[in-house]
């Protein structure tokens, strides 16, 4: 069940025709987009590293948004909330300095509860380049993911892990990865090109705040290979136990993300 | 001046919130698509590759659009037509597989002449992973040759060359690459992850008709360094002469950008 509202003309819009925009995903809860403000501080941040300007009221603007969505769909307990921005009219690959921003708002329900712990395959292809000045940033053009998606799905995997062009292991496709080797939590650090996920902080901290062991690394195939336990983290699923990986089984949920449930990282 | 006409709820649409489609650009000569057919026989097999159901009826939902789009716009000598594919609507990362594609189509005005030789730079990222799935598709997440364009004006240039993860130059942000090395044209094979482009092959056949020694072949950088004579090929552009490339002045138009000229390649 989807739902859209729109600023600006979207059939002739940037976003579209070059994927050259930012977005951010939310988890609603009750109503009530989860912390609104910390998304669009990163999408900020990613719109001055890329030079795409992020209107001033998106806050007002997804607000206001919600409830004539909820009107169409009900109001789920759960749902995702996609926000949009876009450089505006397409004008071929260059924007148009004068070109209004575009700003494209979706929300869809979700299950009540979050997702079962998740099969995981770890691709060659797409990969990662940690020098691209898009890495780490959420932007539109997202396709690689989707891809990557696909291929997990085709080798009977619910999600895809991503390698860098240096062979170390990243990222998930829709979330961050964590895993306990050799004692220690280990999850990639940013420079790898990994998003900074706002749930990705707050686990680290949360972890930290207990007295764990945490390391911000880059992953090995071989760290994987011995890993005790595997979670994913994302504005969606909160900590999400990996079940198993390339076929090896793995404790799920494993005592981290037990401990990491209680902590409400969704919320 | 841009006008545009869809299929589908755009703003809801996966084309425009995770750049997952396809696209190509035409020119449009006196209100005429330019070898429409080519370019939807390649969007097909890119289709075939990534799994994007390309709708069987493109080819007379973009020529019925073009009147509809004139009537608007009156109708220049020379137009861009975008067409943009994508797999329906938003659902998460993964397709709904019972959502209708989106079709949605841009035209926009172009100047009545070609652009002039171009200033070229070669970056260093964003990078083509020859690897990648998406590599040699014309998929709508395009953001890194936007911000390759971007890069390319900032350093006072026109267009941008890219490098592959290897290091060799592949192609420009937004066409194929040509160089006369030691007597001989270069371009750069399509397991460098370069588009296949319609011009390309039309200017590769052109020249061998010719006699021109032609080898599909890595450029390095010590090519580009001892070139000759360099140009680009593109759809919208035909065969564009560059007329200096980081910072080295080169003859521009030179004798074989003149001698494709004459055979308009862009019609």
């Amino acid at each position: 069940v989807t739902s859209a509202r729109g600023w600006g003309d979207p059939t002739a819009d940037r976003g579209l025709h070059l994927g050259d925009g930012l977005f951010e995903t939310l988890l609603v809860r009750d109503g009530r987009p989860v912390r609104l403000a910390a998304h669009l501080l990163r999408m900020r941040a990613s719109g001055d590293a890329l030079g795409v300007a992020v209107p001033p009221a998106l806050e007002e603007f997804a607000a206001d948004a919600l409830p004539a969505l909820w009107t169409r769909e009900g109001r789920p307990r759960r749902a995702a909330l996609r926000i949009a921005v876009t450089r505006g009219p397409w004008s071929g690959l260059e924007p148009d300095d004068g070109g209004a921003p575009g700003v494209h708002v979706v929300v869809r329900a979700l299950p009540d509860d979050p997702p079962p712990p998740a099969a995981a395959v770890v691709l060659d292809a797409p990969r990662i380049d940690p020098r691209s000045p898009l890495a780490g940033h959420k932007v539109l053009s997202w396709m690689d993911r989707v891809e990557a998606r696909r291929r997990a799905r085709a080798a009977g995997a619910d999600v895809a892990l991503l390698r860098t062009v240096e062979g170390d292991v990243a990222e998930a496709d829709s979330a961050n990865l964590f895993a306990v080797v050799d004692g220690v939590v280990v999850t990639p650090p940013l420079d790898r090109g990994v998003l900074p996920g706002i749930t990705r902080a707050r686990a680290l901290a949360a972890l930290r705040a207990t007295g764990e062991a945490v390391a911000e690394r880059p992953l090995g195939g071989g760290d994987l290979d011995r890993a005790t336990e595997v979670f994913l983290t994302s504005s969606l699923a909160g900590a999400r136990p990996v079940r198993s990986l390339r076929d090896r089984p793995l404790a799920a949920p494993g005592p981290l993300a037990v401990r990491l449930a209680a902590c409400t990282l969704d919320s």
